[in-house]
């Protein structure tokens, strides 16, 4: 791919919704770095991803001063205010984890859904030309019919969480459709890389493979580990959120967005631990309440995004995860 | 089709939800008749379907003295209360306008998925061994792909009605798969018939035409009225919810449910005008705002109901309508 001009983003007024947490920071950084003048909404919900040393001290660095933070949901008249003025509009806020969506499965329709409608409302009276990001996720296909899982492969969530998230992808295209709202569906794979909530369970395999390694901890894997994945580093991840917000040709259009490295979860595993230089790897039995929740292998079909946006993940996940690793070493007090 | 046996819902204890409103007091009334023990949820909502005179006076008739009536919305702990004693829950609450859920569509989710939400998880604690018969909206399909549309054909909501009844059918058949409800998808095309709200405009075309046609009043139909629809008759609903609710297989299921008779609009207004002996068809253009939402040609293919369910749709529109203006001509007062 052709890199970003350097100047394309200087000077811009940019919206990260979640950018506290693990994508929307890294997300904001790459903006303010590029110039953007760069507004922080965030909820701060407790287990959600959002962590204030994400964008403050020596996690992050001098762009930092180029960012504001507004304390608020998305349904908040705070949050509409800087939506108003935003010319693209990044809505990475949500919750992610699949145990507390069927444990408190109203609030996730909350946070993932009713709180968007509010966001897209005002965005539609007051902002209608702006472009809007919407990051989804590819827990909404449920166990894959086929590989790699492309745009047309049926929706069939196995939680709350994809039902949610995928609502909220149909209310981003359709009020694109009938307002004119320059929307754009990018739905992510297993992403992995700095800023990562590591202290507990809820944001996916791979913060709590990364989290083990750094502690020596055994990571345990079920079965033999066999299923495949396809984790993406989160550069690669803003990368292509920068590129959906400036190709016009992205407005309407679901872009499904992983990697074209495929490894297990074993292989996985033994490449954080390799990484890390600590912790180990265990298979265990499948835990009973697992199975009804497990999908086998997933990886996506990236590749109408790669076309669209002339965009490809760049990072290899030995590259990726040595990143990860050396971030936490030095922050590690900040994740835990 | 075989006629149910007149003895299977005698003294069974069933949940009707929404049943003040169209469809829900036909079942009712029909439960009750066939010797149910039935109780009606309804929040009665301004401008859904809800009627106390559905229920009420000449308009129900000696059976409405076996069905309680529990004035809540889903989310209220009397309705859960209701939801954990019956052994068959009919899930008809729910907003049905198309331009009420775009002009406050946080509240379309409210009613439609929020509060259905907080009925499934009550049901799981309480009741995870009942029934639930959730009705759907041929809606959600959007423009057609092609015709007849059956179970497999893709979900493109053109408005946030037809987002949220989607993402409550997942909630539903989410919680069969999870926690063992046996939940039941039925998806409505266009339904006519007695206790339908026709005072205005906000419950489909049907009620509109009927409304017209008895005031004397021209029937507008946009174009030559050539897109063509599969109106079903409100006893035939009724019919196939109860089979949905006997047949064990029907339990992690989705049914469209249509009608083999394909009438255009126009057909569809020159019929209602001759039942009701009054009122005049006129065609004129398309209003600039309607060209949004425009779907074409639409009828369901429901086969699988039939097979399944052993039903069929057995009331031919020329004689679903007289009944209809028949019973309106007597109680017009009601629903004006």
């Amino acid at each position: 791919m052709e890199p970003l001009p350097s100047e394309v983003f200087s000077g811009r007024r940019v919206l990260v919704t979640g950018g506290l947490g693990f994508i929307g920071s890294n997300l904001a950084l790459a903006l303010a770095d590029a110039g953007a003048q760069v507004t922080v909404v965030d909820a701060r919900y407790p287990r959600h991803g959002a962590n204030p040393h994400n964008l403050d001290g020596g996690a992050a660095g001098a762009q930092r001063e180029r960012i504001a933070v507004v304390d608020a949901d998305l349904a908040d008249p705070r949050a509409h205010a800087a939506a108003a003025d935003a010319e693209i509009v990044f809505n990475l806020a949500g919750q992610v984890s699949h145990v507390d969506s069927m444990e408190n499965p109203v609030f996730d329709l909350d946070v993932n859904t009713r709180s968007h409608i509010a966001l897209l409302e005002s965005l539609r009276h007051d902002n209608p030309d702006v472009a809007v990001i919407f990051t989804s996720t590819r827990q909404l296909f449920g166990k894959p019919h086929y590989l790699p899982v492309d745009e047309d492969h049926p929706v069939a969530p196995v939680d709350v969480n994809g039902i949610s998230k995928h609502a909220t992808e149909q209310l981003h295209l359709l009020y694109g459709e009938c307002y004119g709202l320059r929307s754009t569906v990018v739905r992510l794979t297993n992403v992995y890389g700095p800023r990562q909530r590591l202290r507990d369970d809820y944001q996916g395999f791979l913060p709590i493979f990364v989290r083990h390694a750094l502690l020596g901890e055994p990571i345990h894997v079920f079965g033999e580990g066999e299923q495949r994945r396809d984790c993406l580093y989160v550069d690669d991840v803003v990368e292509c959120l920068l590129r959906a917000a400036l190709v016009p040709e992205a407005a309407g259009e679901v872009f499904n967005v992983g990697n074209d490295e495929h490894l297990s979860l074993r292989e996985i595993a033994d490449a954080v631990v390799a990484a890390a230089g600590s912790g180990r790897v265990e298979c265990i039995a499948w835990p009973d309440d697992r199975d009804a929740i497990d999908i086998g292998s997933y990886f996506g079909d990236s590749s109408k995004a790669k076309r669209m946006l002339d965009w490809s993940p760049g990072t290899r996940f030995v590259d990726g995860i040595a990143a990860t690793v050396a971030f936490y070493r030095r922050h590690l007090e900040w994740y835990l």
